[in-house]
């Protein structure tokens, strides 16, 4: 068994800071990314991923999912229905069941195929949009689930799981991940420069700013 | 939350015994078929599962997911390589690394979109061909992750988990599905009639034989 590790991109700010994170901990020639082509709405994501990993100079492979396209229903892949926060107790319209879950057991596929035991991904509990399926027991269930499964030992590593998003950004400094910043994307209108007032952006623009730390995204 | 079934149905002999266990179980107008279309060689199982759908006069809709012939690797999905069973202790080449966890994380998807919260599979763990993640602890600990994952009390039927090939075929005649059976399909070469040699061939022959009964299919 090879100690790579698989880092999931999305092309987003978390998923950024991980790749980093996982540079320094496996080593360059150890990390890939694998990023999912799910019929995003915003296909600006896909091309922020791509100049992710070539800045940080790791093998990245694209797979596609036409599943949740075809599923239908919620506002992240449908154009027709605008992105909107859920009313108290409820989950957001940008919620994809079983989004998260699906990825992680494809990266586990893919892994699989290529030896490799170790999984990263940005999910995070903390100033998390009401997404059940970043939670750690999820990821735990998940994790165990995986193993039994394809009778691999995976660990699924979450290095931001608990950090807010000022610690997040903070992360990224230590790691010398900030001017990659630059190359992600997170705001839920697809728009470059960001549009500041959608939940995602204003979440990020809090982190920066909490972090005494300036976007590189927003300066540009 | 609505009382529906949702049954996974790929037009094998395995889904399609399920199906009728649902519709005797849950009452025809509360189950539901879903088929996935995972860029299988064989499309006839495709079709075989939209005629077993119709002769049991149940809703179905098909998935589509691109994923695992992008993956590659397995002789599902991939035509350059030829059915292989495993070496001792090995995985045979038709594994699909996540082909179950993926499929019962789609439905669930699916059915939480519909207010559904029963899952039906074929899996058995009796008879099986090596595939870890038809085991009843890989689809218990799979259960635990998608009731985290999606905050739905799903439940995963799994009749057939425990039963012998021969086991199947008697409860197929106790629900009235074995005149369902000329319109499945098993055969790994995809060939119809099947080629009765292939390993899937084999095991279908000696569950109908040790059950005493006539495999429609053959028949034809």
């Amino acid at each position: 068994m090879s100690s790579g590790a698989l880092v999931v991109l999305s092309g987003g700010q978390d998923s950024t800071t991980c790749l980093y994170w996982a540079i320094d901990r496996f080593g360059r020639d150890n990390v890939e990314a694998v990023t999912f082509d799910y019929g995003q709405r915003h296909r600006i994501e896909l091309e922020c991923a791509r100049q992710v990993a070539q800045g940080a100079g790791v093998r990245q492979t694209e797979l596609p999912i036409d599943t949740f396209a075809a599923l239908g229903g919620n506002s992240l892949t449908d154009a027709e229905i605008e992105v909107a926060e859920g009313a108290s107790g409820e989950l957001p319209n940008t919620f994809v069941p079983g989004r998260n879950l699906v990825f992680l057991t494809f990266a586990a596929a893919y892994a699989w195929q290529r030896g490799m035991a170790d999984i990263v991904t940005g999910v995070a509990q903390t100033d998390y949009s009401g997404y059940p399926d970043c939670r750690r027991e999820t990821i735990e269930s998940l994790s165990s689930t995986l193993k039994l499964g394809m009778e691999r030992e995976f660990v699924i590593h979450t290095p931001l799981m608990n950090l807010s998003k000022k610690e997040t950004v903070l992360l990224a400094q230590k790691l010398g991940a900030i001017d990659a910043m630059s190359q992600t994307h997170t705001c839920y209108e697809g728009k470059r420069p960001p549009c500041g007032q959608c939940p995602a952006c204003v979440l990020r623009a809090k982190g920066f700013a909490e972090a005494g730390i300036s976007d590189p995204l927003v300066a540009v």
